[in-house]
């Protein structure tokens, strides 16, 4: 198995954005990527997405994509793993050049969400929950959320307050981030009057639905040096990746022994430390899931960050932070830059991309060198764990 | 990259089956394919399916289906490209193992669509074509591919008559194949008087959907010989994945230069002819994708078995038969053992490694040590190519 490395990142703003069709949104993304690769095409293109059937009436979205952007006679599908689909594709792609079935792969992930009525998108995103076991009883998916928060709070002793701080970090981190769909800052106040959606969480708690595409282009690492030497970008570090995981967990939140514990998240995230050899104690950034504030807390436990019950004392300590101990939503997180659920494993990896490159602008990292993203489906149900490390030439 | 192999095959009857729920149909035939491989459990889970999200409003099927059968805490995802998404899984799960990330693999395909009204599951068929540019003006899917016949009949000079034999002979076959779901031979006179659907596409032209899951298990071939020789299947043949390969063509047929040419089974058959080292001469079977009739000739053009234009003279000389020159459609094909859209691709592997096996019963092909399948996405959009070969011990 050989390794492989990203050659290029693209991304569009994530935004309510009905002017483009999920072709064009996509083609974007994928065109900044190739620009940015300094390449023409690719060998394969491995779409991330969620809802382009139920919302959008087509499917078959890789080969449509592929089409689109050129991509003549080339392998082209679709992966779907919920919100996980991003990583989910990525990780596909990633397995397609370290077998060596390709010598490039284009991975992008798309979502368009915002078009349709926002009680038929709650429907949709409720497809990523069991329909028989958990839907039926009229839950949605955030309510599944709210169940989980309500009882972590009970459990280990939390207020709804002390979750704040996951919130105002991600809005502060996306100021800076010219893609993010919600570019103000929050205070705690703002937080505490925030509007309730299904208790306890509230409008701030949750991450926001959006349009948008982010794509990477994959090749082996022994090919990474000399293409970057050739082309345009001489001077920028070499961004391998160390690590890519995938585990699941029980699709129902309920059949869980324990329903606080992502143990998803654990496994890959255990897999990714042992591939990449390193430890939290290395990672200079985590982007995770934080598509609500509780899951921001449970994934910084699961992936040894934090003990158990004790997630939410890293953000009220200030630990998170840009300076802090481990920096997450660094660009914004799911929370501010926001969501489009098929997209946001990829829009992760081009933002730990851009980190350890060194052109996070004002959200920079500093001397980062080892960051890792981690994308959920379902309410936990399936956890897919990258790192990415910068090497010099 | 190391070798593959198929270690065990799972299939349920296509059928109209509303007493099972798609995860209870899955698992059934998971279970028949790990207890074939006399294994377990598996290291993931590849699911090949089109429309969960669109007829069942259930998404992450992958980890639903892991879940299911008590794959705790491994890999999961879905793959999906329109009809083609069975050997899409397939693929996946073959580059998961062959890249050396898994030890094993489940691909499974399954599809449950008969519950809905016809409307809508013909409405959901649609979303394989392009939404935008050929759904939008009132086509549906059979239509699309009743005007490429009407074409390819105007173009070549064939009457519709002349398909006949590839209907004749998928029902002919059938009749053994105690999982099709239309076990009843038809006549020429049938086929002449069969209901018209879309002009020149009669029901007897016409494959039908179903419920449905086929499963295989892949494990490096290099642990294939000690895990046959220690189990319960000393006497089988070793059944190798010698080829898989995918291309793409636009996703709308009025944007390729010639829409009667299958320009990506060319490429996909191409490749797979280069990987295994074989020619349209050495194939001793071809489940191809005859969703459609006008499917068949065109397939078998494109993958060297015809002229150009010529597709339906093999069926009228009687070379598509088990003893012919080149069978297909050997356990009814789509035609007639039917097409439970994204489970069709795994059934494919299944019936080719039970004529390589020599289980085929009474339609097996004497002798057959090389099989081929072809799995097509959308209208000739997406189209996936597997050769297998038996090997002795």
């Amino acid at each position: 198995m050989r390794e492989t490395a990203i050659i290029g990142i693209g991304q569009t703003p994530v935004s309510e954005n009905w002017d483009q069709s999920i072709r064009e949104i996509a083609g974007e993304a994928i065109q900044i990527a190739l620009d940015d690769a300094d390449l023409h095409s690719s060998d394969g293109l491995f779409v991330g997405n969620m809802l382009s059937g139920l919302l959008g009436r087509q499917e078959n979205l890789g080969t449509l994509l592929a089409d689109w952007i050129g991509l003549h006679n080339k392998e082209a599908l679709k992966v779907e793993a919920a919100c996980g689909s991003g990583a989910a594709a990525l990780r596909m792609a990633v397995m397609a050049v370290s077998s060596g079935e390709l010598e490039s792969a284009l991975a992008v992930g798309v979502e368009k969400m915002t078009e349709m009525k926002g009680s038929e998108t709650t429907a949709a995103l409720g497809t990523a929950a069991d329909a028989d076991y958990e839907i039926i009883h009229g839950l949605s998916f955030v309510g599944i959320n709210a169940l989980v928060m309500q009882r972590y709070m009970l459990e280990y002793g939390w207020n709804h307050i002390d979750f704040a701080p996951f919130s105002i970090n991600a809005h502060a981190n996306a100021i800076h981030n010219p893609n993010a769909r919600l570019r103000e800052t929050i205070t705690e106040r703002d937080y505490q009057r925030a509007r309730m959606i299904a208790d306890p969480i509230n409008l701030l708690d949750a991450s926001p639905i959006g349009d948008g595409a982010a794509a990477v282009v994959i090749i082996p690492a022994e090919s990474l040096k000399t293409h970057i030497l050739d082309g345009k970008h001489k001077n920028r570090p070499l961004i391998t990746i160390a690590a890519s995981a995938s585990a699941t967990d029980t699709i129902a939140v309920h059949s869980r022994p324990d329903p606080l514990w992502l143990s998803a998240a654990e496994k890959s995230a255990r897999q990714a430390y042992k591939q990449a050899g390193v430890g939290p104690k290395d990672i200079d950034l985590f982007e995770l899931h934080d598509a609500f504030s509780i899951m921001s807390a449970l994934s910084l436990e699961a992936c040894g960050f934090a003990e158990r019950g004790q997630g939410p004392r890293l953000g009220l300590e200030g630990k998170i932070g840009l300076q802090g101990q481990i920096p997450i939503a660094t660009l914004g997180g799911l929370k501010a830059r926001g969501h489009p659920v098929g997209a946001t494993g990829i829009y992760q990896i081009v933002e730990v991309v851009q980190q350890l490159r060194g052109e996070a602008g004002l959200s920079q990292v500093d001397g980062a060198r080892i960051g890792m993203a981690q994308n959920i489906g379902g309410s936990g149900a399936t956890i897919l764990t990258h790192i990415l490390k910068a090497r010099s030439h």
